[in-house]
């Protein structure tokens, strides 16, 4: 399979090419290929590799899953793929399932995310006329078209023109280097500004609405997402500007009853010490540093939750488990 | 004069030597000479250097004064310096009043650090293990010792060891760079985070207090500092967290109402399109950005005010009145 390097943008279009899920599992865990609807789009297709080179499907859904612990679309998948295979022997058969399972997972995706652009859209009146996100939640974080970046796509190709402020999203840029990347492919124009800047810009009337990913959301509708999510919500909140979060039901984990039980993982230090490859801290030895990748958003900060089945809003417990129960489209 | 060129710091320990005030005000520029307290010190010095040189003093000084526009110490210590020369006519005494007057400036600046730190560590009790600051409000910001840095300081001094959470603080990380570079020598041991972690920190009660220090007090207690003050001022307040500002009475500007009549500097979006020599963002006509400098506190996010000459408490615009109107120490 080939997967962009998500690493390499914005300087360069690097694409990767492999029949090895254990590069998969790599490339997953370098962040090469990020974002929580993609990941677990990504290691549907590991998983059909591994089956197609004949490797043992469940040791290499236990790797591919080990990778990153916070999004649950990572678990969600392969949990999927393998209950696929449930009942077959045959390798040919095993390796089929699995191949039309990740095919399935994509495309669903693509349409959830195309269904999460409408409703998000629709929720955006004429007076919402800058929007601003964080970390990259566009066709780079998912099968295409992406989930706050399809609402924001959404509402850009109707009637408003809108500016798009972009966080950086510190340590990785996936701002400054996705996000900004993306819609400047569209056209869409947007302005980079630091993090810690977006405060200034809600509190001075510059921003009409927050719109962000997820990388995982419990029953209660508590949201784990990008380190620098929850002062976001709560700089919203402060300044009577809607919250809206965009994923997909498979970024919902029903199994958590609160944001508390998310695992949140914590990455190198070196990616908070070195920007890209120049080192921006002291060498010492009382200098230390912590790269906690995600934060959790208590629910009563959220304005809505915006899925591929509808729009929630509190109280959670309940409308998250209607959107949820609701039939998946039958597929042809 | 020599000075510190603060833009080559954590790396290499850079002193330059000028006697042209013109260098001092390009090196203000550059933010090779950096923070508030700091620059009022320095823009002194640099009027002394050309009262030396035979040059217009009026002049220099409204070069001086252009240099920057958000910290009210600039202005404050060129009005100071001006005054000090009026009724003088003979060049060689203006220019010994403007080096006694820049020294006096210096001098009253890191006893006023001093007793800030005094003041600060006995706010911090015990319970008090791990604080946040922003920025550099350190030595290196000041004449000497530090205004919120001095604080920790002083606190580190006494019975109980402190963890200090460093904001690396974008776009130019001068928390990173700087503070993390001056606790180290003191051994008081700093862990770095980016800026958009701390309210993740604050929520899970690892942060018992935050402290900063101020570009701009006005009259009713609204702080300008460093962008991304405000937005750890909400964070603490909605966390229960106390949240200080260390500053001396020069950086009060009683002329100014409210923080809304504060002049907030952008800078080049440069800044935050690159970090350090390496670009970060996309090479694209729709990619802009922007770099406020500043943001503003509202005074009711602000638990206090550590001045040298005591602590305020809202309601400000009477505490800070009374605290201004102190008799400041004569020197011998």
């Amino acid at each position: 399979m080939r997967y962009l390097d998500q690493t390499r943008l914005p300087d360069e279009e690097v694409w990767k090419e492999t029949s090895d899920y254990r590069e998969i599992a790599r490339a997953i865990s370098r962040l090469e290929v990020r974002g929580a609807p993609l990941i677990g789009i990504t290691a549907a297709y590991g998983l059909a590799l591994a089956a197609a080179a004949g490797e043992d499907v469940v040791r290499a859904a236990e790797e591919l899953r080990a990778t990153r612990p916070t999004a649950v679309n990572l678990p969600w998948a392969l949990d999927r793929c393998l209950r696929a295979t449930e009942g077959l022997s045959e390798p040919a058969e095993v390796k089929k399932r699995l191949v039309g399972e990740a095919i399935a997972i994509h495309e669903e995706d693509i349409a959830a995310n195309h269904r999460i652009g409408e409703y998000g859209a629709a929720l955006l009146d004429n007076d919402t006329q800058s929007i601003l996100t964080h970390c990259n939640a566009g066709a780079l974080a998912t099968g295409g078209y992406g989930t706050a970046l399809g609402v924001i796509r959404s509402a850009h190709l109707g009637a408003c023109p809108r500016t798009v402020y972009v966080n950086e999203t510190r340590p990785l840029l996936q701002g400054a280097r996705l996000t900004a990347w993306e819609l400047s492919r569209d056209h869409i124009p947007c302005v980079i500004i630091v993090d810690s800047a977006a405060g200034s810009y809600m509190r001075r009337g510059e921003i009409d609405a927050v719109i962000t990913g997820a990388d995982r959301i419990t029953a209660n509708g508590d949201v784990a997402n990008k380190i620098g999510t929850y002062p976001l919500a709560v700089l919203a909140r402060e300044n009577d500007i809607p919250f809206y979060v965009a994923a997909p039901t498979s970024t919902i984990d029903l199994s958590l009853a609160s944001g508390d039980e998310i695992p949140i993982e914590e990455r190198s230090p070196t990616e908070v010490t070195s920007l890209r490859i120049v080192r921006i801290a002291p060498w010492a030895r009382d200098v230390l540093a912590e790269n906690r990748a995600f934060d959790v958003t208590p629910n009563k900060y959220v304005t809505a939750i915006i899925t591929e089945n509808g729009v929630a809003r509190a109280p959670y417990q309940e409308t998250i488990a209607a959107l949820c129960k609701q039939e998946v489209p039958a597929r042809g």
